[in-house]
């Protein structure tokens, strides 16, 4: 497969040096000290969902592979690096014929991931796999945070759609662009962003602004002409003065005497400040005794699940919602804490597992070369758990199988009515790109799907119950037994 | 000057498709009423410092200049608007031969800058000025977050360099890049970002990951290996095990018996979890007493203002500190609420002056074309208030100047020894860019300079004193008149 075949015009950068300084004073020092080429295996994972809630959603992946597809240093990235006067001619004589040669697999884009299960595994030369490092988290870590969010968001919404308007609030362009994307990915119905549109063909919309209205003399005036260059799409922006009597009288008029006479049925009014469900209601009373019972009513404001519930549960007559600030930078808890640590090295054909001791124990890795079997019950078609194996372990799911909590090893399943899904897959074979990304719309469908295979428990937003994510009886002995080697530092 | 000379390879994507597509349809609605070319004039500015701190620290002129700069539509983008089947063909030709021809105004990066007053004003044809509204905002809003997050991380510090480490948790490839810029303009000494050194000549600095000490057989083998390779700047990371029982005491014999004996002196060692208190005050004794008391010991995990105050508070012994995800996302708040009104149009040669009213008396805007003097006591040099006037104002600083507060107008103040200071500058004459930003370190030395202006009660962490910011009786007499215009909507 042509790698090009991933590429987007609009994203054409290269991001080689987009790297922490860290990874190449290491990359120097793996060659100076002859262990550049020793076959390393990282794990990309993160540790607790955002917001406590029960799950994440995956996403990030197609940028992942433009980045690792498009790795290059320029002959001014190896001037620049040569000033820093601390690399040797011989590492930087290895970055300018850098190929990237590493096996890569992840969790593909939209599936539901849980804390402490490798997102991506990278293996190949240490000096490779750390480099990609910084990349492969703020890929991940970004996407995933903004696509996790704006599913919560959705939710709460419950059916209605829910648009992304969040650009200008974001944290710099590319927030705005892939957060768009993410939100996407998360359920959003469509963006105001855009670029996003044109580099991912999913909807863009978006109407009015205040200053449309406060341009013309009146409100009226300003309605009326929006209506005659958009009949087909009359959605007016009704609170730049007074929602009850301004906004929402200057629309009725515009709707009876310049829409309704053209032969036109008008699509909705905004309202982006003031007390949302009080003014709905009186809205939706006076355009269904006006008449327009079919036209609906959006919202925005620094909206989010919770004020989304909120707003429901008091009775606000709501048709969709414009979702910003809170969804474009997650503001509720915009840190999505993903790391990428060593898990194994290669020496002499057999895998070394590697653990991190912490004094936090919630910091402590799981060590190996690893996969992931998903659990379904065969009846419901629900998830019951996440194995995680060591990656020569095959799950035979004719067979019953006993999973067992980590942590309290005395709870104990058994499986028999099950199936087993392999949940990574392989997206870079010694250095070539081997896997097609969907497009967002596809995988905004079938994160769609895989989270409706989830039990409600898992699902709510406040004390989901904790899904299982269980450890191999293999992996939990050897992650024991590494345990044990260290535990006299902690006498 | 040529527009070329702002353009920094590293960042050379055009972003014009990077917009609210409301700004589209609005555009395309301008024309087909024939007022597209009517002059608007918009501002840009704030409601609150996040945080509840007492300022914010300007940033991101610097790339709105290269964006307006850049503005063009391919035929590529030509081509997605016309599939949008929304848009006439009188506005496509207008975007293929878009021509920014706007003035637009800005207050130079690293001033300290406080809500109600405009950071950007622009001015042009509505079409234009509309356009751009996104990207301003984005631009604006994000670096101006950051660089007021890093300012009060800084300060906290207490004259402790600061390196921010965050690109892996940022929100996006710019809220990395861009974010680390912002970062060095409030204050940090350092940035782990590569390419943001790269693209701005500011320091990127880092040493190991824990990766490194487990790629080894034992630490001590992973020291002595970093030891050799980076002798002269050997800063070991001491946490992959334990601190105490093998982390301190392995960097000491490297100390010992490798560097010492080559003739090198030790740099340091960083901590990145446990008890940052308990196990500083340690490490410190222990490196006192073993011969090394200028090896530095520099902390990382999850640090913010709050914390560092906290561990320095206890007696922590750090020289420096890493902070990560919770400044490049500010994650106390990561939202900086920037908004972007029309606040005058232009007929026949008179300023029309226009006013966004709301229930929400915080959404007001202050109408009109202005600019703002910052007033500053002649003996001390110390910042009393800023002045929003109409822009054909001008403040003899020779003479005496009364300032009311626009709330509570009794409270008056009378001004005799001061000087006044027009704040913003021309960025944009015509279209043509027309302002040279200074590099990021001269930003950064302003930045230091105009906030030691700033009175200490407004440099509090917690509940600051507010910073003056008052309208001339001129500006404050029309505002007051519009608004009694609308006034009957709110009987």
């Amino acid at each position: 497969m042509n790698n090009n075949d991933f590429f987007n015009i609009k994203n054409s950068r290269n991001l080689t040096m987009l790297v922490d300084f860290y990874e190449l004073t290491m990359g120097n020092g793996y060659l100076d000290n002859n262990v550049g080429n020793s076959i390393a295996y990282f794990d990309m994972f993160f540790r607790r969902v955002p917001d406590g809630g029960g799950y994440c959603i995956m996403a990030g992946v197609e940028q992942l592979i433009e980045y690792l597809s498009r790795l290059k240093f320029t002959e001014e990235d190896i001037q620049y690096l040569r000033s820093k006067n601390c690399f040797s001619d011989k590492f930087l004589d290895y970055l300018k014929n850098f190929k990237f040669t590493c096996d890569v697999w992840a969790i593909p884009e939209g599936n539901p991931v849980f804390p402490g299960e490798p997102l991506v595994t990278v293996s190949g030369p240490v000096i490779q796999a750390q480099f990609v490092e910084t990349m492969i988290l703020l890929t991940i870590n970004h996407q995933t945070l903004i696509a996790t969010k704006s599913n919560r968001i959705c939710r709460a919404a419950d059916g209605r759609p829910v648009m992304e308007f969040g650009s200008r609030r974001a944290q710099g362009y590319d927030g705005a662009i892939y957060g768009a994307r993410a939100a996407i990915i998360g359920g959003c119905s469509a963006t105001a962003c855009t670029i996003t549109e044109q580099m991912f063909k999913v909807p863009a919309t978006g109407t009015m602004a205040h200053s449309w209205v406060q341009l013309f003399a009146t409100e009226y005036e300003a309605f009326a002409a929006w209506a005659k260059t958009y009949p087909e799409n009359c959605l007016l922006l009704v609170d730049t003065y007074n929602v009850l009597k301004s906004g929402l009288p200057s629309a009725i008029k515009v709707f009876d005497e310049i829409l309704t006479p053209m032969g036109y049925k008008p699509k909705g009014i905004r309202i982006d400040s003031g007390d949302i469900t009080y003014l709905t209601k009186k809205c939706r009373k006076i355009l269904d005794n006006a008449g327009y019972p079919d036209v609906k009513i959006t919202i925005s404001n620094s909206l989010d699940e919770h004020i989304i519930t909120d707003v429901l549960s008091q009775g606000a007559k709501v048709d969709s919602f414009g979702v910003g600030e809170r969804l474009i930078t997650a503001r509720s808890e915009p840190v999505f804490g993903g790391v990428y640590k060593l898990v194994a090295t290669k020496g002499n054909d057999e895998i070394i597992p590697k653990i991190k001791i912490s004094e936090n124990e919630e910091k402590i890795t799981n060590p190996g070369f690893k996969k992931i079997y998903r659990l379904f019950d065969k009846t419901s078609d629900k998830a019951i758990a996440d194995l995680i194996c060591l990656n020569n372990e095959i799950i035979d799911d004719t067979k019953p199988l006993e999973i067992f909590d980590p942590i309290h090893t005395w709870k104990k399943k058994k499986l028999n009515n099950y199936y087993a899904k392999d949940l990574m897959v392989k997206i870079f074979d010694k250095g070539k790109a081997c896997y097609k990304s969907p497009t967002v719309k596809e995988i905004q469908s079938f994160a769609k799907k895989e989270t409706e295979k989830l039990w409600e428990e898992v699902l709510r937003f406040e004390n989901p119950h904790a899904y299982y994510v269980d450890l191999s009886k293999q992996l939990w002995n050897l992650k024991q037994s590494l345990l044990n080697k260290y535990s006299d530092l902690y006498k």
